[in-house]
């Protein structure tokens, strides 16, 4: 059998060191890791020295005893909701993510994660890949795919105006879902040069900030996938932001939320987050992007140190067009 | 008949001054006060000159020529939501406080307020007090009692358990309000002193703030609606509020709202907002008012200028138990 690895944070970089063959508890699945994508939230781990990656997909290779519901050789993927208790109010209820006994990436299980040889997932915290999906395609979904997705499902209704802050590797998903939804979609970029990418992947309206006049209706659903804050002054008027409309927030966007109250509260806007997706969630947007032939526009790396930090440091310099997958 | 008089902020004091007597629209209804609460909103409009009162309670003296639900002698009660389009789709989806042709107080209408001989309402504002219904105890419930009813009919839902912060106007009525919803209520204070009175008004537990480690379960929605914002390093935390409930801020609480952004986003709490009630709701929670005996405890003050002054002196030294009611 070749070398097993994982590609852990050791001095703010990524390193490959080699790993021992994982063991598996009776209800554990081990992965062969095929593809990972790159997530901003990934470079959050380097320094305190976790193992790597969140959007994995790979071959079930070992069962544990226990597993009943995945079979060696399934096409699988995963790596942000690692675990959760099942049987609270919230694992009960279809919000797994927000059990108080979750294991969420980077949180815990330092030791195990998708840029690796092998991920070692909880039965049921993997989902069957469509077959009609291509393994690279699918490795993006499983974190910025379902967050976007999740976020929809729980916000979005027939007949809203969705909104877009941020064109990146959520955003261009998001804009995707939103329109095979049915939504129309309206794009907010400092860019004019993302327009036309923003209008093949769906969006029917591209706002360049400074000129919201241009807007033909406010937006009845905003998402923010960006960075940073936008410019709250903006974006709580009711001219660009429908009164009443969900505002989720779905970026790191500092250390404050920092918002000038009087808008906020007499349009009655609500500030929403959302964490990932739901396990059935999870499940649902794989099938819905198989469906509509959602695909998130790739660069691809290879899974060794060298393209690890190729692929970080195009993230970092904002140049990823628009989601970095390393192959094993 | 008698003078007629509206009270109004005139240099930063509230005067007493003759008025018009008013002439109707077709859809007009002209209500003679009996009744009107002061609310904090109240002291924001003094000095830009605004007739002041927007819980008002009275009697329909004389209808427009095209007003059909009110006749003369109906005890109608109203006073913040003064009118909206009507063909909006939020006025057609019971959402009328966001119709973007709202009238609301505060923003215009500067000469019609509750302080008054007469308010002049415009047809379907005003709702039908229920027989059983005292017009004092009908007064802070046209914006205190709507405002916490329509919170609680938007993100209550049976099995949560409801946590407020500030026992004051709104604070008291929310507790009796969500106690006969059926939800455990608690209450967190800084003032020990207000445990009985919380618990005769519902609550089930009283925190003392800095002891929040004898809550027994987390809150599953928390109302707001003291004057400032509560210290979110607190409030932002799971063993405080449980994960992914919905924050309802109903209180002033400054120019802005700034929170910590890390446990926000990771327990997944919604910040949301809630402006007084729709007409649909506003009339449901009169009716459920009456039905369970909720009512205001209310200290009375003649409606002149020397009550109008001791009322406001006493609510801005926060000595007010719970609510001030003008008396014409």
């Amino acid at each position: 059998m070749a070398q097993t690895f994982v590609m852990r944070g050791v001095g703010g970089k990524v390193q490959k060191t080699a790993a021992e063959m994982p063991e598996l508890k009776p209800n554990e699945v081990l992965v062969k890791i095929t593809h990972s994508g790159l997530c901003g939230t990934d470079l959050f781990y380097i320094d305190p020295g976790c193992v790597l990656g969140h959007e994995g997909v790979g071959i079930v290779e070992k069962v544990g005893d226990a597993v009943l519901i995945h079979k060696i050789g399934d096409r699988v993927g995963g790596g942000y909701l690692r675990s959760s208790c099942g049987h609270c109010k919230y694992c009960l209820t279809g919000r797994d993510t927000l059990c108080y006994n979750r294991d969420i990436y980077g949180f815990s299980g330092y030791g195990n994660g998708t840029f690796s040889t092998y991920y070692i997932a909880t039965e049921g915290y993997v989902y069957k890949i469509p077959e009609s999906m291509s393994s690279e395609v699918a490795a993006p979904l499983q974190c910025a795919g379902a967050t976007v997705y999740s976020a929809l499902k729980t916000y979005y209704k027939p007949g809203m105006k969705v909104g877009l802050i941020g064109i990146g590797g959520l955003g261009h998903l998001a804009i995707q879902f939103a329109a095979k939804l049915g939504a129309p979609v309206t794009v907010f970029s400092t860019s004019p040069s993302k327009e036309k990418e923003a209008r093949d992947f769906g969006a029917s309206e591209f706002i360049v900030l400074g000129h919201e006049d241009k807007l033909e209706t406010p937006v009845d659903l905003l998402l923010i996938t960006a960075h940073k804050a936008p410019n709250w002054n903006t974006f709580l008027s009711e001219k660009v932001v429908a009164r009443g409309a969900p505002i989720v927030i779905l970026g790191a966007i500092g250390q404050t939320l920092e918002v000038p109250f009087l808008p906020y509260f007499f349009n009655c806007y609500n500030l929403v987050t959302n964490l990932v997706a739901s396990r059935s969630t999870h499940a649902e947007m794989l099938g819905f992007a198989a469906q509509h032939g959602i695909k998130p526009l790739i660069e691809e790396f290879s899974m060794d140190e060298e393209g690890v930090a190729e692929a970080i440091a195009k993230l970092q310099s904002g140049k990823i067009r628009y989601r970095a997958v390393l192959k094993a």
